[in-house]
């Protein structure tokens, strides 16, 4: 062993040992005949002291020390003349009677400190470096400590951890596969999996009972700014379980976690908002219910005077913005602007202050008497000072995203969006299916195994758009950190659902024949759900991206810079796997 | 949820107590006016009653169950009338009021029972079914315990799980990669870890100082009998140590394992046997320690008698196999056989039996004088009723190798080798380099990052064959569980292996760049080890195969024949990847 303690971990109780520590030179200062050093590692700082008239070479070796150098030293714990009170070795100082150098360092291309120099792209080239900066480590370390305790967790409850394969096979249905060729069958490819729910599905038909892994994932989409090409699932199924189940059991795992991660007591049992709620009072199927603002639907109120462009509207709604009257006009142009914006696609926005007096003064007052402008203040239990923002739109469900984009953006403005804070739901009672105009077809909103709810089967036959499916999904601020469902275990219901997806049964057969099969052999109940651990641990790290929490993640062109990978091959591998290799312009 | 209890967990306590359970049926007789049913799941195993006297219909349809139909039922608990010792349910029976069929199954293509009927092709096509079978479920449990407990004890010890990603670069160096073409670098491809060998040493040149990782790593070999594509390793590093420092905290983790595994408590070091010992008397890198019959070298002793065999050859060496003088002729015939299969390759065998008087009776007995052969007892201490075995050869290395499937053999044979007894060693100083016929130079025995002896380092460049490294590896009951290194830290160091190993500069640079660069700035000391865990819980299982300790495991082909993957991709997707397969004949 380099060393007897870390830099961690000395204390004034241990003046006068003799010690020998190992690590990086964080910085170094010299002070008349004085060198101080502070020697870093995982374990924190420690101050060495370097006298030139005690030993004059030693010194001077200690002068040439660069930053990052790799250095051992033996010495004494002494205690500081001036201590420091913001570290918690900051009462002592190691008078240095050896010095080795075990490694020297190039000047580092950007300063590893809290507060870094350094760009992303610089610091992503140079991840090994970046690490070393407590700020990036403290998360990884965040994440080790979170794994260990929903295994904790999970093991207490009689969950086994099953490992899944990597390489299985290719399904089209959902996201674009990642694939693997096999050189042992010409031809053919591996693909890695989008998540293990067929396999846990089949752990199930097994009898496991109950299951979890924490699972590397894979999906080859186009990268928008926080998504990775493979991401970590907190993977969960359970049998013999109604949706009620587990709820119950995730809702206790969060609340764990947060008492042993962030040592939040989250007492209430989470609010369960069927979807249809969350679409019409947020707008959202995530609402960050950190903060208000509820939608109310303005159709009753403002249709009918006159102001063409509510009256043609399919949806009228608003929020109300606390105390926000005080917004200028440079402001409100501001938000129109903003929700003019291509990404979010309104036409405009109305707005109406509360004023003093309680009259209301609206950007559309030649249409509107004060009287039917009272009528909306009551809508909105609008007081003197609040600020009211409507749009409207001949798509409801379209206006409504609009809206839930201005909640958010008042939300950050007003300071309500609290990183601190933690508001938690259940958003509960999902469509079964939604309509792609892409395909000319209904999909799963969740996925094809998602069990409908039992009282809308009869429905699959009528009116399959208005199922609704026994699907979950669990909201942390306005960001889904989990979802699951009930799953069909009846191979005939599963089949009806492959019908109305479009599958002929000699596709459904050929992607799937493998589970319906199974289903046949005595399939149980069974219902699971699954975690984004990426972005669980960037909630509790108060990360606004997943990226920093990922140990060695990828661009959104998906290279590692670091290793410079994807990259080609040589002939001869490409010749081994049959592949020749055709660059289309 | 779906019961009150499960199918383990009822007892004599519980008599009176109305329940509600659900699982599978595992047989169903009828005697007289009574059905008896068996349900399962994970737990257990509960019978049930259903009486025709007091509910016809409800007897009725317990009679038409199947095996393996899903059911769930409600009834009182009662006191048996002939209880049944051998399970913790065997005391009670349930009196079964309701009875509802979950799901219906057909007839399984095999027993559901711990000694099936399946051979091993139908059971893999249907693994999920497999799974249902008590000794399979248990090798998984077996795992999920041993993850569990390998993470609780490198917790204990500092150290952080780190997940290094899986989408990586190809280096041609090693094994084969499986690779993965990436759509959005169009002509590139990223490669599957083989080991997060390099990115382990990053995190530590990151000052991560202990880092572990439960890993999927990947080989694209062509497979031998216990070999999988895909497996998992439990990844170690460590900063500022040396050997011993490894090998002390991983062979403390080894007895941990063993005494909560399996309640084995290993209270003596390890031995260490240097790999020059074990090649020397046992040859191999992996001595079955379970067992002695040491090699004895015999050159001394039978040289130079006018047996030809033994006069040319480069090796003379033998075992003494106790107490088996008694091996009649058709066993020592078929133990010729066995050496001269090609697999292992000896041209024949000598043998010579310890007769009661203590004359030795050899099958070579016309070119040796009594004498001789009382000087060959004296070198193997054999006793009255030993039997010598004799294999010699031109090339001292193969030699030893036969000899050491001989020793295995006899050993089998013998009955020496007791799945519940547990010899661990560490195998060290192995050499740095061993010379590749096939590629004409010398390569890596571990692999390129390992560190030489300090001692042995002048030698690289007068003679690099003879350069012993800080490798070891952890062997138990002849099976290599682990094997690790300390690493080279410095890049001029790094370059100069990479030079011995036929690299040029560019060539270093472009696959190793990455790490060498990383090392410029500031690397510590840092060494590591890797267990493979498939095949470590295979021996706390009692396993001949890793195969039943992977849940979903793939066949010789590297096929999962349940899955039925790899397979063919669409047209679509092939175009995306811009791939064209252009199979060779």
């Amino acid at each position: 062993m380099y060393r007897t303690y870390t830099c961690g971990e000395l204390r004034i109780s241990d003046v006068n040992k003799q010690v020998t520590l190992a690590g990086w030179v964080q910085r170094s200062r010299k002070m008349g005949g004085m060198t101080f050093v502070d020697l870093r590692d995982r374990y924190g700082i420690t101050q060495l002291v370097f006298n030139e008239e005690v030993n004059a070479t030693l010194c001077e070796q200690a002068n040439r020390l660069g930053r990052e150098y790799v250095i051992q030293v033996t010495g004494v714990v002494r205690e500081r003349f001036s201590k420091n009170a913001n570290i918690p070795t900051g009462d002592i100082e190691i008078i240095v009677s050896e010095l080795n150098v075990l490694n020297a360092a190039l000047t580092p291309p950007f300063t590893i400190e809290d507060n870094t120099d350094g760009g992303d792209d610089i610091r992503m080239k140079y991840r090994y470096l970046d690490l070393r900066r407590n700020a990036v480590r403290k998360n990884l370390e965040l994440r080790h400590k979170m794994t260990i305790e929903v295994r904790k967790y999970l093991d207490s409850k009689g969950f086994i951890e099953v490992e899944t394969p990597l390489l299985i096979g290719s399904t089209p249905e959902g996201a674009r596969d990642f694939v693997v060729p096999s050189r042992m069958n010409p031809g053919q490819f591996y693909a890695l999996p989008q998540s293990p729910q067929t396999l846990k599905q089949l752990l199930m038909v097994s009898g496991f009972d109950r299951y979890f892994q924490i699972a590397k994932c894979f999906r080859d989409e186009d990268l928008r700014a926080d998504r990775q090409p493979e991401f970590t699932q907190i993977d969960c199924e359970m049998s013999f379980v109604k949706q009620d189940d587990v709820i119950e059991l995730f809702e206790g795992m969060a609340k764990y976690l947060f008492k042993e991660i962030r040592e939040v007591e989250l007492t209430e049992p989470f609010l369960r908002m069927p979807w249809a709620d969350a679409m019409k009072y947020y707008g959202s199927d995530k609402p960050d219910l950190r903060f208000g603002m509820k939608f109310v639907e303005l159709m009753d109120i403002l249709k009918g005077y006159g102001f063409s462009v509510f009256d043609n509207a399919a949806y009228i709604g608003g929020i109300c913005a606390k105390g926000a009257a005080c917004y200028t006009r440079k402001q409100l142009d501001a938000l129109t602007e903003f929700v003019k914006r291509p990404q979010i696609g309104a036409k405009g926005m109305v707005y109406a202050r509360v004023e003093a007096d309680g009259n209301v003064k609206s950007s559309v007052d030649k249409f509107y008497a004060q009287e039917v402008l009272q009528k909306m203040k009551a809508a909105f239990n609008a007081q003197p000072g609040d600020l009211i923002l409507i749009l409207s739109g001949d798509d409801a469900m379209k206006t409504r995203k609009q809206l839930s984009e201005l909640r958010l953006e008042m939300g950050n403005q007003l300071g309500l969006r609290d990183k601190n804070k933690f508001a938690l739901l259940w958003v509960v009672d999902f469509p079964m299916f939604e309509w792609s105009e892409e395909e000319g077809r209904l999909m799963a909103m969740h996925h094809p195994f998602t069990h409908p709810k039992e009282e809308d089967i009869p429905l699959l036959d009528t009116d399959p758009a208005s199922v609704r499916a026994d699907a979950y999904d669990m909201v942390c601020n306005g960001i889904e950190v989990g979802g699951g469902s009930i799953r069909i275990h009846d191979a005939q219901l599963q089949a009806k659902m492959f019908e109305i997806l479009g599958f002929t049964p000699e596709k459904a057969q050929e992607q799937f024949g493998f589970l319906m099969n199974a289903f046949k052999y005595g399939a149980p109940p069974h219902g699971g759900l699954a975690y984004g651990l990426d972005r669980w641990v960037s909630i509790f790290a108060g990360l606004d991206s997943i990226r920093d929490c990922i140990a060695f993640p990828k661009n959104n062109s998906g290279r590692d810079v670091m290793l410079d990978a994807p990259g080609y091959l040589d002939q001869k591998q490409l010749d081994e796997l049959n592949l020749v290799i055709d660059i289309k312009e």
